[in-house]
C-alpha cells in the first residue's frame, strides 16, 4: 500500500479515549513514525494518551505554526515519497478545521499524495447537532471581529444570511472574552434571534443552551476562560 | 442522572464499527429504549451492528420523515420527563447536519431537556479536512438548485464568497447527478477555481482530489450513484 497523510483529530477534553475515537485511529497512529504537529510538547502527550506505542526517541516531528519557515514547509511530506506515512495532528480536534492544517494537505493534493481522513471530536460539529439550529445550510466563520463597531457591522451582514438565506452562522471566541462577546450579542442582535451557547463540549461540566438573544442578557452563563461555541440562527 | 436526549451518529460505509465510532457510543446506545429514526427498518439494522443489546422488541422506535404529522412529533421527547433516554439516530453520519433532525434538538431546547451529542463521521467534515481548503470560514449549502440556470446564478454568488470572504463552499447533490453536476461546474466556475471531489469516504474505494475547474474537464471521475461531496474553493 502507498504511503500516505493522516489526519488525526485529537480530543478536546482530558477525558477518557474511548468516549473520542474510534478504536482504529490507535492502529493507525502506529504506522507513523513522522508527525506534522503545532506544538511539539502538547504533542508528545497527546501521542501518548491517544496509544502511541513507538518511543518518542525514534520519531520526527516537523512543527507548523506562525514561526514555521515556507522553505521547511516544502519538505514535511518528504517521508511519503520514501514510503513511510506522515499524520497531521491537531492541538484539539479534526486537524484542518479552524487550524492552519490545510497548507498540508493543499501541498499533498499538488504532489498527488492520498490523504487518509479519520473521524474524532469537533467542537463545532458537535455543537451545530446539538444547537437545535438548520443543520442543512450552515456556515462557520472563525473569530468575529474585536472592534465594536466592526462587530455591529459584521453581525448586520450574518443576520441577513439567516434570515435571508436560513443559514446557521456559527463563530468561535478567544475563551477571556467569551462573556464580552455574549452580552454583545445579546444586545446588538434582533430580540427574536436565537443564540446556542455551547461550552465545555465532552467534558462533564459540558453548557448547551438556545433562547432568544434578549433573554441572554439576564442571568448570563460565566463563559470566562472556557472554550465556547456560539451559534445563531432565527 | 436526569435523563437525556442523545445524539447518535451513525456510520457512513459499511465497515467496521470501529473505523467509525468511539467505544463509549455502544454504552451509551445501551441506555436507550427508545429511538427517534429516519427508517425504522435501517435504523434495527444500525442499531444491530453498532452493538445495541436489547431486543428489537423492547425497543420502542418514534419515526422523523416527511410523512410525520407535528402533532405526532410533539411527544416523542416524552419518555425523558418520565426519566428515560431518548436516542436520535441518523440514516448515516451525524444527526441534525445534513438531515431534519433539529426539529427535535429544537424541540428540547424548549422543553429545558439536556442533549448529549456524540462523536461520530461526518462525509462533509471528512471532505473538508481533506480539501486543502480553508477550514478556517467555510460554508455547507445543502444542494445545488437543479435548474441549469439557477445553478449557474447560484455558482456566481458562491463564487463571489470564495474570492471576496476566503470562505470554502461545500455541497451534496442526489448520487445519480454527481456526474452531470461536476460537468457543470468545470465548465461554469472561473478557470482557477479549484473543486474537490470527495467520494466513497471511509469506504475502501475512497476518492479524494483537488484541482482546477478546468482540468476536471478531462477524464473525470465516474461518480455515477456514488455518495459524494463537492468543495470549491479559490
Amino acid at each position: 500500500m502507498a504511503a500516505k497523510l493522516i489526519l488525526f483529530p485529537v480530543p478536546i477534553g482530558d477525558g477518557p479515549i474511548d468516549t473520542a475515537l474510534p478504536p482504529y485511529n490507535r492502529e493507525m497512529l502506529n504506522t507513523c513514525r513522522h508527525f506534522i504537529v503545532e506544538d511539539i510538547r502538547t504533542a508528545r502527550r497527546n501521542l501518548k494518551r491517544m496509544g502511541y506505542e513507538a518511543e518518542i526517541d525514534d520519531t520526527t516531528f516537523f512543527e507548523l505554526n506562525e514561526h514555521t519557515p515556507e522553505t521547511d514547509i516544502a519538505h514535511y511530506l518528504d517521508p511519503i515519497a520514501q514510503g513511510s506515512n506522515v499524520g497531521l495532528m491537531s492541538e484539539a480536534g479534526l486537524p484542518c478545521i479552524a487550524d492552519p492544517g490545510s497548507l498540508i494537505t493543499s501541498m499533498a493534493h499538488r504532489q498527488g499524495i492520498e490523504i487518509l481522513p479519520l473521524v474524532g471530536p469537533s467542537s463545532i460539529f458537535l455543537a451545530l447537532m446539538a444547537s437545535g439550529f438548520n443543520g442543512q445550510n450552515f456556515a462557520f466563520n472563525g473569530y468575529p471581529p474585536i472592534d465594536t463597531n466592526k462587530l455591529t457591522a459584521s453581525l448586520k451582514s450574518l443576520e441577513t444570511r439567516i434570515y435571508r438565506d436560513s443559514q446557521t452562522q456559527i463563530f468561535i471566541e478567544a475563551p477571556y472574552r467569551n462573556d464580552k462577546l455574549l452580552a454583545l450579542l445579546a444586545s446588538r442582535l434582533m430580540p427574536t434571534t436565537r443564540i446556542c451557547v455551547a461550552c465545555d463540549l465532552t467534558l462533564p461540566t459540558q453548557y448547551i443552551r438556545t433562547r432568544m438573544a434578549r433573554l441572554w442578557l439576564t442571568e448570563p452563563p460565566q463563559l470566562h476562560k472556557r472554550p465556547a461555541i456560539f451559534l445563531l440562527y432565527k
